[in-house]
């Protein structure tokens, strides 16, 4: 049998130590975890950011347990949870909606706890620092063997925050969609995917024409399958390989700068 | 029992590939070690910030090796030694002050080498790569169970060089004290802790106006137990979850910057 | 024995998830592999940077698997190959000339196939993300054991890309050089190394006035063992300890942009 998996997400910066404090209370704690950092880069505080993140690549992860912090709300009376999903994966971390998106992509939630138990944080926790004093704890306990009813009181599914990511909507002609996730390069990750997508206008092929409607202006795009077979400073919309969803971007060039768009922004996709 | 335990902090910077350079030579000697990247972030040559970092995490960590590598004296007559803390860790670094904090904070110093036996080096060795030459392989091979002995001839403790990382002093109706790290967003750790301002000026109240006394003017704070209770712009002190120490910011902004405070920086706070 | 050991490089960023998903993709393959992130910051679709940075550093990696994806081909026809190194390594990416170098410096190429076994990939494939859906599960699945004769038909070495490094060339009284990498301080590293230099124009000594003929000027520079013994300001010519080849650089400056230098540039180091 193989050793423990954790994996790590949280918005403490790249260069920070406080991730690897956390990784090393983890391994205080149980000392053959394999421990798998997601990223460290999630916008301060954006729990919309860190929710879509967790959600594009939990389904690649081994079973096992996931860490996110992104918690404005720390020091608050905020709750502490802990998700059991239905692949068999425990998900840890504040009850501020960061999990559930991810939870619901391993086939949803199948129990939650409180993770009240004060045996099983470290023995003096802080009022700002949460992840290491309570999640990583908590964490490593149940990723060592743990029984999740140790952890604390169930909860009600329907009690825990609910983040409601933007989902993409199919009309006659159009599909209403959102920005869920800008990356670096600026670069718009939309909800939904291409059956939605073809679902709302049809088939699209490479080098068709589109209409995105923004708040404020209305552009024209060509569909494209590669990057490459637009001019530079172009836009296109694709589908992106990574989390197997529609994004807008532009070739060289940042999408989000281009379009003024940014998360949550409402995108509408039409035929010209 | 587990595999061993090795912690790693540099100046290295987190795109160079030096690090990774560092944790495959361990892995060839130990290949069953846990490393623990603590962070390579360090400002370059930064002996005072690496020894904060290192003195503020390492309680966190599993009791182990700890190799840090903050190294401006690199290829002159500096010494690279091995620290016994008194907790039982092993610290490996250059002898240019960096480790000593981290050793009082494990308890104190229990006996410390200098690590000149070459049959525990690289066969060959740079002018300027002792991490992956020197400090790498002697942290592998102690991590992998060879006698502390082995490393080299005994070294007296009072022989080391001491940084002497700034303190706070407690004077009546006053906390004489420094900067002594700033983070990524400005925000200044002074030295020392609640209750060291407690015995200056008593005790402080969220919303309590303070005055701190910089080289070269004089402010107004306030006391606060967060952030958000403060206008964005204006100053508070605190006290830092992450290492339990003071702390000055601006919400939404850089205490640095509107400050003009660096590293070492003298700071007297004072009821107004 | 000791666990599989995975070395991971490439051009996805740091603060992308992807490296962290290829992990995943890794470890749900082959749960006990050591997998070392060697850098995921190559200058994005650099092959030459990737392949300089993947050569200077294997040599120091235990023996095992080696993945690298920089990949401006994704998507064409360009194959995906592993190529087994006569020091008995498996490197695995894009036949692009991106693992030739290294495997050079592993005594050069004793085998290479096509991952063309589609059963060795992730069961659905992207267009445009095959770090993920390709190379890293085969990958895992070589260092869980499965035989190199799985992943595909043999491959001539001689039908392998060939990327052609700028190498140094000795001629009487000059060394024709050019730069193969630019660290992140603006340091060049040059093709070629302290004794060809030496043959070129005999032996060098620190304080040693040298002359670099650029494309467009020529300059005089010193030969330095330290930086600390030249002006701020002042380049300097040395022996990179990193990777033991020859390097310019300017004392708390910018070689690359006081001497407008970019990889690949010529340099010819004379005497003045």
């Amino acid at each position: 049998v193989s050793s423990p998996f954790i994996s790590f997400l949280t918005d403490f910066g790249e260069r920070a130590t406080a991730p690897a404090v956390c990784r090393g209370v983890m391994w205080n704690i149980c000392p053959d975890a394999r421990i798998l950092d997601l990223t460290h880069a999630v916008t301060a505080f954006s729990i919309r950011e860190g929710a879509f993140l967790l959600w594009s690549t939990i389904g690649y992860l081994p079973v096992g347990v996931h860490v996110a912090v992104v918690d404005p709300g720390v020091g608050t009376s905020r709750s502490p949870i802990v998700i059991r999903a239905e692949r068999g994966d425990l998900l840890i971390g504040p009850d501020n909606g960061l999990l559930r998106p991810a939870a619901a992509r391993l086939g949803g939630i199948r129990e939650a706890r409180l993770a009240a138990n004060r045996a099983l944080w470290l023995p003096e926790t802080s009022n700002n620092f949460h992840g290491r004093d309570i999640f990583s704890p908590v964490a490593a306990h149940l990723a060592r063997g743990v029984a999740l009813q140790e952890v604390g009181p169930p909860l009600a599914t329907d009690t825990l925050i609910d983040l409601e990511l933007p989902a993409a909507s199919v009309r006659e002609g159009r599909l209403n969609t959102a920005v869920v996730f800008v990356d670096r390069f600026g670069n718009c990750r939309l909800a939904g995917d291409l059956p939605d997508l073809n679902g709302a206008i049809g088939p699209v092929t490479t080098g068709q024409r589109l209409a995105i409607q923004l708040a404020a202006a209305r552009h024209e795009v060509v569909w494209s399958s590669t990057f490459g077979l637009v001019d530079p400073g172009k836009a296109l919309l694709y589908r992106d390989g990574d989390t197997a969803g529609l994004a807008l971007a532009v070739n060289q060039g940042s999408a989000a700068e281009q379009f003024g768009l940014a998360l949550g922004d409402l995108v509408r996709i039409e035929t010209v």
